[in-house]
């Protein structure tokens, strides 16, 4: 497979690029008889939508989805659906000045170098734009999940060096960044301002919890329920990193600080830390699934760049159009869409499996 | 799939337990015509073998490589081929007293939760033992690699706060750990035997450069290069975080720094610095590939810890037999193993979709 | 997966229902830089098109082809190609009376089991109608193929009881039902005619022929080249049976009958016979591919029949709408292109492992 | 993947060559808790076994079912179930004479092209004997059907032009070619003996009916249930031919008289006649299954053949060795196997979806 894909028994397949007719996703395996909800899907769709927040690019598209098939009257039919939103605010021509042109940081090289052809118009399937139909996937995912009572939710913790102090992910976040500490998101805010005005981009964190979680979601070998997520929270462009619970931190700890120890309480099982993340041995525990996505500064900056172009000259760039001085904010959603994604395969999954 | 089986084109199928009869592998996907190596592939598995270096388990076993099918007069058949390691060195009897308890830290309990049933004896498939297959499959993948000039090299560069500071990964590393830096090294194994005094564990970080890549390896969507290195890597048991790059560094980068300038070079195409740790939109852009994984402490300690058991009771646990300390230097050959699995497969993927 | 997939190199994903807004495919896998011919795709779907021949169902629609990714300045990219037809000629309210009633022979009663849910307006996804994405894909497929100079043809052979005797697959077919012999033709569609004024329906078989083979394509174990035919073919509703070769004749036949001498002349490797239908042990032999599928009658039928529907009462039903008295003549493109693509697949899978 | 795997969800990898050391297959996808009747697993093995007949090779192999992996105190755990046998009565001198030369029928050229090496020594992996390992999963696919009342049963209904005429698939079959019709059986065997007499082999047909089925089972799409069977069953080695239900004979029927009459009787739903084999849209009706598969006679003759050798040269050739003159008898328990594989696959497909 040519890796549009993702998900054993909940499959998700994209299509599209960011200045073609349109992009669409198909997902085969949602089950019949789940209520298809289109204004939650739409409401998620609007998360990641450019102009979704004030720091953004202006790029204003309306991204609304169209369903093409699987549902009836209402209700999934258990066949493949698709859907699909309209590109409607292409400015092909913002995007021939770099035709010939391999922009730093961006795919422009390596596609030419694997497809011997490029769709030079934005990025074409590199584009951020492609993020748009794993949301829509995402909230259709979570559908599914909410039956079980999963509940996801990722916020912003970082932005270049400002970071969250308080780590809540039970309220609301009444902030663009999606970030759990108010006051620090004041901070990331000028922090994405400054970069802007100086024509350059920063990056950032993204946390993501995970609650209600059922024990024995994952497999025990290759496909750990964490290296699932690492494989599709790395799909995400511009991801460069992912650690769940203690993570990188663990590197530093002994033994009998990382463990978590287990109590039963009340009748419960309870872990009095979560340096697991909520996961052992690739399955899931039935505590809280936390993990962190390290996210690169946009590589489209309008500061001019040295670079070489098809012809391999050493030639200038100044990009132009419209670009995220930062990509973390409208990430969120994608990151929250491609954990469900992996939790709403692997119940399935469970199901098939599972003896009691 | 019920996840014993990793790749598409070059495909890794592991079974067996720690106390079981034997261990094995099977790889469908290796073309026919590969000279088989058998001493490299047991070079490689004695890297990883318990007793490989003084710092770990006197649990000896031999781990001698026999091969069931796939290889004939030397070569590769193009058919799948089975190797298997017997288990000699099984002491069921050390593990009898943990029959029911959940060990903190381990499988034990999502094992429980998950399969209803447990091998108790050591671990089962969530036992370490499981990764020396992997070695032997990822044996077989580096002589695939090899013909094709790419070399695969990790090392340990972090144990507990000890860092490495010389990253030079060209020359050999003679020290137990593999560690590019010998000052720090020494500095590292006195880490372990702390740990191992004060009947505690360690974590670390394992760094793995991959040169004489070919640029066009991976895929623009979900099968990114990087995204795969990650499920690979992350699939590896005590794993808790992978980094590509600038990695989680990136988060504090501004897009100016990140960047890498291209430049071209007597004919050549050259990245000024390696931020994208040698990938761009999922696809190797032909620099080194350079990425870091975090390795949580062992969760088998010799202190006396808090847990439960199957009856749901709050116990005390104090685990014998014998442990690694710290996992990391056994753990060096496994990433590499992972990482030639990886790039066996897309080398595979590249020759079928090429057009040059 | 839900099995609306097919293929792991070339895989071909179709979506859609028959009175949905539109059906379409994604193709992800056709390698980068193949010049898209849509005129030769949009001619192939005029062959399957209702009214593409004077013996069937009168329902007239356009599927007009609409291709929404993967093409960009008319060469593929190597990137997800979709392809979509609206549904315009749906009529709805032919289907009401039917809402609760198993139609004897169709998917009702199944789909009912297995999703509790039904799209009762013409099949859903069980319609012929998903045909036409399987003929645009395999469109696709063929200019894939020509490249290498693999051609396919298929042709009706028996209608009924009336077979043809000239099997010769070098010529043009200058008749409705792409038959190799021109006088059978004139008797199969009297044969058609006959079952439609009985207000009845009729079944049939069609032989497909592949030349230009490349010896190599298969694989030796479950992915035999024929086992991977049989499945494509017997994928297409109402098809009954798949015989390869001699096929079912080869029961009766000594192994000295049955076996191709193979012999050298003029240094080219040649068969005597073709019993083997071109395939030995599951991979081609470089001799034509020759099978044949069995088609059964239209269970579409406008007499009155007996059966029962969803509160399980025993009722009567008689069909409406317009039907195809034999499915046979519009499902000949169908079985070339599902032959395009398991050969397409195959393809790509021997340039992933072919050494030579 | 290179073909050696079957399956989603009960997924089944063989491995081993007729010469090699040994013979293996692994099924990851058993779930856990399953009574593992190693008794039941050797039985079926033993109704394979070369000499299992008095008709076949008299290559006397004790196949002996080894377990590896995957099972504890009696039970699946869940984890991958290796089985392997080991290669006892290897004759390698048999084979010698054949080394350069392509047998007639036999895979030998095909593998040559493929693989540019080739394992002379009886087939390697187009030995029936791969087929051993299918039984093996196969046994262990019925012991998850016997859970929830599948039952599977083939036998001979046609070797060369003696056909059975009695059908009736509810008794027990007293004679060494599983033929429900005993009279039959006997001129069967005639007819083998026969063509043993005439250093020549016979083809003939099985029949395999499965009752007990589940409604519900199979996809709409590709994976139809009759599409999965076929695939499953054309990949047997010298299978020719597969239908289901009334197959090749439904292309001479009108709909009126192909369509199956549905009734309730006693609240049941029942059909008149099977003409659909048990399969709907896909889709599985609760009623019997019932396909038939034709076998062409063993390629393996004593008689002197004309063929071609590795240097391209016209040469006769006298194959000698132990072979048997009908395949059929030993092929009803690997037909079955296979039915077995594809039904317990998709039951575990049906649990991951059904919402009921």
């Amino acid at each position: 497979m040519a890796g549009n894909t993702f998900g054993t028994l909940f499959s998700v397949n994209t299509f599209g690029e960011s200045h073609g007719p349109a992009l669409g996703v198909t997902i085969d395996g949602l089950p019949a008889g789940i209520k298809f909800d289109l204004d939650f899907i739409q409401s998620e769709m609007n998360r990641r939508r450019p102009g979704a927040n004030s720091l953004g690019t202006t790029r204003n598209e309306g991204d609304e989805i169209e369903v093409i098939s699987g549902v009836f009257e209402g209700y999934s039919t258990g066949c493949p659906i698709t859907m699909i939103i309209k590109n409607t605010s292409q400015k092909s021509q913002d995007y021939s000045a770099i035709k010939d042109v391999f922009r730093p940081g961006h795919a422009d090289y390596t596609y030419t170098e694997k497809f011997g052809i490029r769709d030079y118009r934005g990025g074409g399937r590199s584009s951020g734009r492609e993020t748009s139909m794993r949301v829509a996937a995402g909230a259709v995912a979570k559908l599914l999940l909410k039956e079980i009572g999963i509940n996801i939710k990722a916020g912003t913790i970082q932005i270049g060096d400002v970071k969250a102090k308080k780590l809540d992910f039970d309220h609301t976040f009444n902030n663009e960044l999606s970030c759990p500490d108010e006051e620090a998101a004041i901070l990331m805010r000028d922090k994405i301002k400054d970069a802007k005005d100086n024509l350059d981009s920063i990056g950032g964190i993204i946390e993501c919890h995970v609650s209600g979680m059922l024990p024995g979601l994952g497999d025990p070998c290759f496909d750990k329920l964490d290296a699932l997520l690492a494989h599709a929270i790395l799909s995400i462009g511009a991801c460069k990193g992912f650690e769940i619970g203690s993570g990188f931190e663990s590197a530093k700890l002994y033994g009998s600080q990382n463990n978590d120890k287990m109590h039963v309480k009340d009748g419960k099982v309870t872990f009095d830390t979560n340096n697991a993340g909520g996961i052992l041995g690739g399955i899931s525990n039935g505590n809280n699934i936390i993990f962190r996505a390290a996210f690169k500064p946009t590589p489209s900056i309008y500061k001019e760049q040295e670079t070489i172009n098809k012809s391999l000259e050493n030639v200038k760039i100044q990009i132009k159009g419209r670009h995220d001085p930062c990509i973390v904010p409208r990430a969120v959603v994608v990151v929250e869409a491609m954990t469900a994604i992996v939790l709403a395969d692997r119940y399935l999954v469970w199901r098939a499996y599972e003896s009691r």
